[in-house]
């Protein structure tokens, strides 16, 4: 017991550690981790060590960075690889076909996670990269996601949030029946105020969402209608895909 | 000292832990890591409690599965991020020109780690996938990062080697030098006697290849050179974008 309450402190400060790194900040100092971790710099020190050894982080001109081991460990078997395998043809041939940024997302612990993204060069602005998140309600891939999300998944969202929600304008439930009926949703943009996001849901056998797909297109674009119909029709190639590689044969 | 040891020991069993899971089984039961894992029954328990309670594992119909937040925290900042975000349209303009899988892959540890693959209905076979490792000396895609390597690096995996090398026909010295001055190589197929492997280098400023990039065509084909010219000018082309991406401006 004793051991296993260590254990458990020492993961969290091992996920600390690992969280010190983002996009905008790959490489660190220990001095640099210590702080973002909120660790005393010696508890960093042994960590970053223990870390080098198991190839969880590299040093490369004095600073660390995040060890290609890690990458490979988290990649090889996870449990979001067969759906961005399976939708990869399905995002390439979006991303030629409307020439804009097309992106694959999953519902995460109450945020939009990207999975994985076809960019463009020239293509409307779009700063979501991979493994990034974005709020829920303030995206058309969130809000598509709580739409076709399973009723105690999208209650117990609402519930989680009621004052963000309640800022908002309208009411959350009627917009969120309306993109079921309608079957995509769109969000004015929330990095660049220029763009329009459409996202379609890609259905499980149970009818609820286990992943978005979600495009951005510039503002007052007339072809939101047509850029809608290719998300729905390659979210359900994606979706049959998916059910296809399951059974069993 | 003893935290730091004992903590090494537990990085150690973590890793052994997320090991455990492989792309032909993705999913196990908490005995089935124990014993891939070589751990005992309840030291595999705790540390699976463990993993749980940080999102790198998650529980689905009773089995485990790596978790979401692992993949997220080793994507979001890793080391391979930008090469394959600056390699993906290239392999996407490979993959619709040749109609045929496409992979991009560095050199880890003696091995070929691939780290992006763009796959084709109806490409000749090719079972090597994201996170998967294939060996130096037996593809194209090794032979040509190992004879672009840095010139100890070259020799450190030569001399690791010796025995695997001698077995194959050929000076293997002789055959990077050929490969040097040819700009790419080919291989006959590894996983699939019917097929050839063919792959260029990206290189740094230094000129030693960073990754390189394979297709996987049927033997024989008489199109290898036409293959070659696309995968060197793609290369190239990869080579540069990081670099324009890496200049200060």
């Amino acid at each position: 017991m004793a051991n296993s309450s260590s254990g458990e402190k020492l993961l969290d400060r091992l996920v600390r550690v690992l969280e010190a790194f983002a996009p905008d900040r790959p490489e660190l100092t220990v001095a640099q981790i210590a702080e973002r971790a909120d660790l005393p710099r010696t508890t960093a020190y042994r960590l970053v060590q223990d870390c080098l050894a198991v190839g969880f982080l590299t040093r490369q001109h004095g600073t660390l960075r995040l060890g290609v081991r890690l990458w490979e460990l988290a990649n090889r078997a996870s449990a979001t690889r067969d759906l961005r395998q399976v939708a990869m043809p399905f995002l390439e041939d979006l991303n030629q076909l409307l020439r804009q940024h097309v992106q694959l997302s999953v519902l995460h612990e109450d945020e939009v996670l990207i999975l994985e993204r076809h960019s463009r060069p020239g293509a409307a602005i779009n700063n979501a990269s991979v493994a990034s998140r974005l709020p829920v309600h303030r995206t058309s891939m969130g809000m598509v996601l709580l739409a076709f999300a399973p009723a105690p998944v999208q209650a117990g969202y609402i519930g989680r949030h009621e004052g963000l929600l309640a800022a908002r304008h309208g009411d959350v439930r009627r917009e969120l029946a309306e993109i079921r009926r309608r079957g995509y949703a769109t969000f004015d943009g929330l990095i660049d105020p220029t763009t329009t996001g459409a996202a379609a849901p890609v259905l499980g056998p149970d009818g609820a969402a286990v992943a978005a797909i979600g495009v951005v297109i510039p503002r007052d674009s007339d072809s939101l209608q047509v850029v809608a119909m290719a998300l729905m029709t390659a979210a359900r190639g994606i979706g049959r895909a998916l059910q296809e590689g399951a059974a069993p044969n």
